[in-house]
């Protein structure tokens, strides 16, 4: 087995410690990333804290991976040593069902192992994250890293970019369309780039008068505060997309009268409890309301080969593992801009 | 003004009487058409009682109507005198918005001028609806009816059949695919006859075990009484639409769960309150709820030459208007099977 150092929490209520833990030996199909960079999904927080409702401890957290590829298995052919790769938020399905079949493995019928608090294929061995000196992994479920520049802001595109890139390609966005991006956070700011590189007019909505300056810097062409209901009034039926990347409990009423005919929104936030919807609303217009969750394999290379293309990456600030607990502090009050990332060498520190 | 025969309420609270109003006289491209039958829409029960609170009186309800054509203006092409043409949900839009461009003259951004409980394009002349002896209306906002063996129940088609035909085309439910009905009234034995047609495998979700021989009849394959959630559970994930015609509350996410990948539910019934949707049983599988309401003038006329293809007509009881009072005791209690039609001829008895 290869021990592995880690940071890990005991318990909902326990702060993060050093871990030490074992990794499985390579397989044929393996390959061992030596981990860089992870970034600190919001995600990360629910879970450590146990806000779910479905956390295993000791948890070692992080499914916005990149490193370098330091050995390969014998039947290895995607990777070779030296290779920069990723890993995002699973590491294994049972790539046979209907949903694995359609390259959505992400939700896959027998069983999805998530990166870290999930468990392998087998249903028992737990599955740690990227808070992490190395991970193994089957090379179907590594992605290729193709720019290497600023691998710390390639780290949030794993999680961050694949689930506002899904939905925005999905639905087809393109130049022409009025685009509205709900929250402007480590997934939002994402929603922003991605909107304006496939020619969007995007509108940001946030309660932060704040942020304004950001969302223009990002590429964003309209600023709303949404506080006051005078700035919505004008907006109405005016949308051809909305990306609502909100997961505190929201009205989403005010946004989906904001649709033009057969006007989608989309939801990638999931907060604790459900929305209210007026069935009117969606009948008005012949409105869409959608969700999205992650993407594949498939569609999180696409999107990383699309972001080296577009020259793509998350706006980061890189912290050291020993800064987490602030890090989770300031990511609740959304006070980052726009996602943590862990720099994986700070595991060697005292 | 054209003398015309009706039957009204005046108040939320009366019960109907006969009603005599005037039409317009013919303008260039009117039609006058003679009404032989006319629908019982739930809706007409709906605002007869202001229970949506817009309701301008004195109402004549009534937007499933067919009829002869019995005089037409100088410049009408479309019809003859002696035709059959229908009258929807509408009678009138600006033509020349977005939503009218694009055939959606439903969601006219101007106005869109309702059959009854409405104003004509100059926002004052109130209209009437079907529940009267003739109808003066534009020939491009009325429907050429080609199949006229049974009038009586292709007047349901104006709405209901409209309704629930509008999101399985746009969907494109079609053969191999696995079809849910919510609800089997006015609008869900429609549904069913739809799919049906359509190659699906129809399943029908009822809270009445006493509907099952009726939606086998009408072409089900399977019949689900929704109340013993046992009878839910081995059903999860396996629908790839479902059509929710109930406008009662009802509990929507016990259906979204139903929704395989990429899954799509329309509701196109509006239940007086918000409906509870949790974000995560539509991220999870990427599904999709949507809104659809009625059908544009082009649909409207596609989805009447399809049934006249097809064999659909709606099943209908029909009554002389004298009997409305009682036909709306029982639509409310849901014993019609499966649309009251008002015999207009009955306006000449005493």
């Amino acid at each position: 087995m290869l021990q592995t150092k880690g940071y890990a929490v005991k318990s909902a209520e326990s702060s993060f410690e050093a871990f030490d833990f074992e990794r499985r030996e390579l397989g044929a199909k393996d390959v061992l990333i030596e981990i860089q960079f992870c970034g600190v999904c919001h995600s990360d927080i629910h879970q450590a804290r146990n806000e779910w409702g479905n956390s295993m401890y000791p948890m070692v957290p992080g499914h916005e991976i990149v490193g370098r590829v330091a050995q390969i298995g014998a039947d290895v052919s995607k990777f070779k040593t030296d290779d920069f790769a990723g890993i995002g938020c699973f590491v294994d399905s049972c790539g046979e069902c209907e949903n694995c079949a359609q390259d959505f493995e992400q939700f896959c019928l027998t069983h999805c192992s998530q990166t870290y608090n999930s468990t392998e294929m087998d249903k028992k061995t737990p599955t740690f994250g990227g808070y992490s000196s190395q991970y193994v992994v089957d090379e179907n479920y590594a992605l290729r890293i193709s720019d290497t520049k600023n691998l710390a802001a390639v780290a949030p595109l794993l999680c961050a970019g694949i689930t506002t890139y899904s939905p925005l390609k999905r639905f087809n966005v393109r130049e022409g369309q009025k685009v509205g991006i709900i929250g402007l956070g480590g997934l939002g700011h994402m929603g922003v780039k991605f909107a304006v590189s496939m020619g969007a007019e995007v509108t940001v909505f946030s309660t932060s008068p704040s942020k304004e300056d950001d969302a223009r810097k990002l590429g964003a062409h309209n600023f709303v505060v949404t506080k006051e209901p005078e700035n919505m009034k004008p907006l109405a039926g005016k949308f051809d997309f909305i990306l609502d990347t909100v997961s505190a409990v929201h009205d989403l009423n005010m946004y989906l009268k904001l649709l033009k005919l057969k006007g989608v929104m989309v939801l990638v936030g999931a907060p604790e409890k459900p929305s209210e919807v007026p069935a009117f609303s969606l009948i008005s217009n012949n409105r869409t309301l959608a969700g999205s969750g992650i993407g594949g394999i498939a569609e999180t290379q696409e999107m990383l080969d699309y972001c080296a293309e577009n020259d793509i990456v998350s706006d980061v600030e890189i912290i050291p593992i020993q800064q987490i607990e602030a890090a989770y502090e300031r990511t609740v009050k959304g006070d980052v801009r726009y996602r943590f990332v862990i720099d994986m060498q700070s595991l060697n520190q005292a």
